[in-house]
């Protein structure tokens, strides 16, 4: 395969650059986390890096350990957050690998002892929620 | 929750000291690659690190930087050994979060336009044809 270009009319990117809202929770310099509007999972976050690249394909070494970085962050801060028994991280690069919005994101998802992943359904989480989620999550960061 | 402590006991403690055998795809002073025997698809590999970790929870960030270059590279070997659509990198810590070997490792699974994923059954691939995948990965490295 070879891989598209970059395009950055991404929603991630949009994102980014303020053109449409999110619920932010984290930035650094190389970092950007916001809640997933299609959550598999309550409190499931997505790891942006603010550089341009598609997936693991093409990613700079330096902004894949800076996302890696700010993912183990995620990861222990979902778990104190909603007092979470697990985490399950996930990278899909290209639609047959599950990519769908095509700007580099790593997905971090709080994991419950007998709660199954939900199905990706398209269906749009509940904004009230997905606030109180980050604001859970901002705090357990603080 | 708090983390039970890493036990050395683990399958992927036991393959690096030698003590059961495993399909090897590529070594460097931090990661070892090999085949996953219950692959959720043809040519799934584990990327692990040498140090003692138990998961992204506890994995200090010199070892998680060095299995998400691996990762990358073996992203982008499946990819050239199979000539495969994409790619889905997961990690599981904690059983809620679907860990069941308690080593840190990284699962780079290629993809195919319109394959799923197979379920994870338990069931081990036939052995002649991990070490026929392993070969094609090593080749696609070289």
């Amino acid at each position: 395969m070879s891989a598209p270009a970059y395009d950055d009319q991404n929603v991630f990117a949009k994102i980014m650059r303020g053109e449409i809202p999110s619920h932010k929770i984290y930035e650094d310099d190389k970092t950007l986390v916001i809640m997933d509007i299609m959550p598999r999972g309550d409190g499931h976050v997505l790891v942006i890096p603010k550089a341009p690249s598609r997936n693991i394909l093409d990613i700079a070494t330096e902004d894949l350990n800076a996302v890696m970085a700010t993912a183990q962050k995620m990861a222990r801060a979902v778990i104190k957050a909603f007092d979470a028994d697990g985490t399950t991280v996930q990278q899909f690069s290209e639609p047959a690998g599950g990519q769908v919005v095509f700007h580099t994101h790593v997905h971090v998802i709080p994991r419950f002892e007998g709660v199954a992943l939900r199905p990706h359904t398209g269906e749009m989480a509940d904004d009230d929620v997905l606030a109180a989620n980050a604001e859970k999550i901002r705090s357990a960061l603080g």
